[in-house]
């Protein structure tokens, strides 16, 4: 009931949650979140709570807080807050959080944004019970101080947080499990820290590994024998599919906070360099693919694309490998810029910095893939990078708050190639043309517009062999929408979409559906039932046919699982 | 008497005061340079000295300073120390001055540093009296506290600070004088902040213009109508030559401390586009040529090249424009790295970034036009650049803190095709082979070093019609040293240098001999001595056959004369 006061859009509530970092908590060692000012030893200051260790602001018309209650917001704000507000507080997906603008609102206004949420987007923190009276009222006053720096992270921390696990000489020299390597899912198992992965043809679980908080996603080497997973602590795990049980044979942490990693995909670069992308430091690291050796760090701080003003904390959205270029494709989200970062010669690194739009999010290939089209949130834009010609192509405009996971592509019956992405902020699917040879009258404009079964949708998704598109409505704050799913007949788009709720079909009945992926043969398609982290979840395999649930699966080992990887698809990018 | 207490290196003393910055003295409108921290308003605090305002320090450990002093002390420091140490203190030709280096070594001991200078460099700058008792008291407690950040400067700053005087339609639409542009000097005129334009030919000043402070170079557009000069504050003069007096039609204050301007020199790219590099904010900004207006802003902020630790303050040295490619070449001290930025396509903009050496400094073009050589003064190197291919020749090491200037090209009798630069730490000439087609065993070696009359040296020069090659001493402490310059033979290079004080010949007793410059011609040289603000300085024109003196150009408005530019010379990069 108390959800029902939030408007439509509220359904952004939950992002936050989906993008929490368990950042401290889960931090490297002796990676302190770092502290924005020193500590005042001794009693007094001005709020006269003698005997209490204050905190010392740089501000002094920030409110007091003792010492004790900044350590535990700046906590909190890492877990709740800088997902969407930024590490700096600069903004992003939320609103600014400066210092001068939160004084001018202050502590009560503040406490009631934080307790009941706006219909922005902002979460009713007090209403669903997620922080108490207390803990609001401390967080109300810490974002009224300036935002405390993160400690930067260079080589010498990485090098230091380097694990290498089993050396390349000590690996197999082929393929030492009986696996269908092509047809393996590897899954996040988001709050316990893990990954599943499971057999997609036994529709078993092979092994559970721990990996880093989160993962964000995994991605394959160009061979498929590696497997990257990236934690949104900034923790890297690359896994070897070849050996008997396949097991992580490196780890390295490149920054506290981090969503992106890939691995080189041109010919004559076979699984050689991988790259990630973090949050904080603001930078991407170029590493050794077998290895996980990191090589080369690049800053992306500097200048938004449009009003040119310098941002401290620009963060590495998506990573794509290019097929056609020795090229990493970077997406940047503060400053809206995409880099085309060429690896075949570090020491003399090109790269093209191509204005887009902000703030960059997440985004595919199409099916030629020669374009890559990446959100832009802030702006209801998909940009389109052309690869080959190193430029923007277009700046297509969509429907509220685009998020495409990786989109889906599929030759349309009246417009020729086209690329969809559903809306966090809105109930249609935006379709694409992306055939500009082919198809000029239709390219980079919004051909069709798909009515989904409600707002809040993360991923849409098909398959070359397939004729039906999937998508879901995860962040909806309907249990009944959040639960079901959109399949449409790419054959016939006129038709209204068919519904399906398959998490009352996997028996589970608290549990957001999310994350459509094929196998390898495109004849199924995977969902995650994504309960709570102490309840049930499971993944529905669908007959992509019949749309009937072929399989369910469930294990109490599969804990909150969220992104599905298939190894095939991924390392080909078929979607 | 005071100096000969230090050594042959502290030449490098005089270092701090030629780069020294008059920041916020000559800072832009409303441009203040910032306060680390917020001052706390009442009496009291750890100094006990109750009704005085207190700054109030983010280290508690700092020793404590009155709002007064610590305003004083920032002033004191832009002005004498950033130059050196870096505007937040990381050091660069000077040493960092960290607050927990500093708090280690105590107010005392850095007073004695501060008043005595060391033997590593550091000014005594209480010996030479530039700096009181009371003075070196407040700034041994200043550098103890954490560094204040300088405020960014964006567009939105830039386009404030844009003065487009004459518009480009109301420009003459031919040379509106009689003078031979092509021979016409740039001089600096440090102190005053102004630039004398003076007529080679006839030696008489054509006009003095108001400029920024201490006009680090002047250069000009590939037509050579137009002359663009940058102050050490920031602050970019376009002057148009075709004038009736040659007049400014345009300036912009590109950031609050900077060295280096250049213009586009590719084919159809004439006179288009202009490029900044600035100190604070590390970056460098591309403008329209004919007016500059602010076009990108692209910051250098990064890791250094070689140990991959983020710096705050990479700031951008010389600049230079390809003739054989629309690309600008950006050298980075801090990282060590150089930028070739490609203008074609701002939108799209293409940047190879190369792993050089550091800390990047000063350099020329060799003789092709193909390799640029840089110091990198940090490690004793000579960088090659290999504009062509896009990647380091070579990191040549030469003798102790090479200084170029843009060096001095000739074909050695013996070698081939050479460059040479001298050295601020040493007095030797470092010259290097620069044809790896034609001569390939002495390609980026040191074939030659030849013996100059002392260490000190800033600038080197000949020119392709001349068989002398110049070297003064500028920075030596030893007073005959620093009137005096070298010339040799190219002929005979076994030959010592004829060393010759010209000073002395202009009838100047104070001041440094500095900055060789030929005529268009090729058969004058001429020499600035530099003396003191408030005294006689002049310039010297050598007949560069006879070596003999040809004009001594006195005027009380030539106002310590460092720098000058000959027009052709500069504009087709002959040296």
């Amino acid at each position: 009931m108390k959800m029902k006061r939030l408007s439509t859009l509220s359904l952004l509530a939950a992002l936050p949650l989906a993008v929490s970092l368990a950042w401290a908590a889960d931090a490297p060692k002796g990676h302190d979140v770092g502290a924005g000012g020193e500590y005042m030893g001794g009693a007094g200051g001005p709020s006269g709570l003698s005997g209490v260790e204050m905190y010392q602001s740089t501000d002094p018309k920030a409110p007091p807080m003792t010492k004790a209650e900044f350590d535990q917001a700046r906590q909190i704000y890492f877990d709740r807050c800088a997902g969407c507000h930024g590490v700096l507080r600069k903004g992003a997906t939320g609103k600014p959080l400066l210092p001068d603008i939160m004084q001018k609102l202050g502590t009560d206004s503040l406490k009631v944004f934080m307790t009941y949420g706006t219909a922005g987007g902002m979460p009713g923190f007090g209403t669903s019970a997620e922080l108490s009276e207390k803990e609001i009222d401390i967080m109300a006053r810490y974002i009224q101080q300036p935002p405390p720096q993160p400690p930067e992270w260079g080589m010498k921390e990485m090098k230091a947080s380097w694990k290498l696990i089993v050396p390349v000489d000590k690996r197999p020299k082929k393929q030492m499990n009986k696996l269908n390597l092509e047809n393996i899912f590897a899954v996040t198992l988001r709050d316990s820290g893990e990954l599943a992965l499971i057999d997609g043809d036994s529709k078993k679980i092979v092994t559970i590994l721990k990996t880093g908080f989160a993962v964000h996603i995994s991605r394959l080497s160009k061979s498929g024998r590696y497997l990257y997973t990236t934690g949104r602590d900034g923790l890297i795990n690359l896994i070897d599919l070849w050996m008997e049980t396949p097991q992580t044979v490196a780890t390295i942490r490149t920054g506290s906070d981090a969503r992106s990693i890939d691995t080189s995909k041109y010919k004559g670069y076979d699984d050689k360099i991988a790259i990630a992308g973090s949050y904080w430091p603001p930078a991407y690291v170029l590493m050794d693919g077998f290895t996980l050796e990191p090589l080369k760090i690049m800053s992306t701080r500097g200048y938004t694309y449009d009003e040119q003003e310098f941002h401290p904390e620009p963060r590495v959205a998506s990573i794509v490998s290019s097929h056609i270029k020795p090229e990493f494709v970077v997406n940047v989200k503060e400053t809206g810029k995409v880099l085309l970062v060429n690896y075949s010669d570090m020491k003399n690194l090109k790269t093209t910095e191509i204005e887009a739009e902000r703030f960059l999010h997440d985004g595919g290939w199409d099916s030629s893939k020669r374009y890559f089209l990446v959100a832009a949130n802030m702006r209801n834009t998909v940009s389109v990078v052309d690869t080959k010609d190193g430029k923007l192509a277009a700046n297509v405009k969509v429907g509220n708050k685009p998020h495409p996971g990786r989109g889906a592509n599929w030759s349309d019956v009246k417009y020729g190639p086209v690329w969809a992405t559903g809306h966090l902020g809105d109930d249609t699917i935006a379709v694409i043309g992306t055939d500009p040879a082919g198809h000029k009258q239709n390219a980079w404009k919004v051909v069709r517009s798909l009515k989904n079964h409600g707002a809040g949708s993360l991923f849409v998704k098909t398959h070359p062999k397939s004729s039906n598109l999937w998508a879901d409505a995860a962040l909806n704050p309907d249990a009944e929408v959040r639960q079901s799913v959109s399949v449409w007949d790419l054959k016939n788009l006129d038709k209204p979409a068919q519904v399906i709720n398959l998490a009352k079909a996997a028996g589970i009945k608290e549990g957001r559906v999310t994350h459509p992926e094929y196998n390898k043969a495109g004849d199924e398609v995977w969902f995650s039932v994504w309960g709570p982290k102490n309840g049930e979840s499971a993944l529905v395999v669908v007959d992509d046919k019949t749309r009937k649930v072929k399989t369910v699966i469930k294990d109490k080992r599969l804990v909150t699982p969220t992104g599905k990887f298939n190894v095939y698809n991924t390392q080909h990018d078929v979607y």
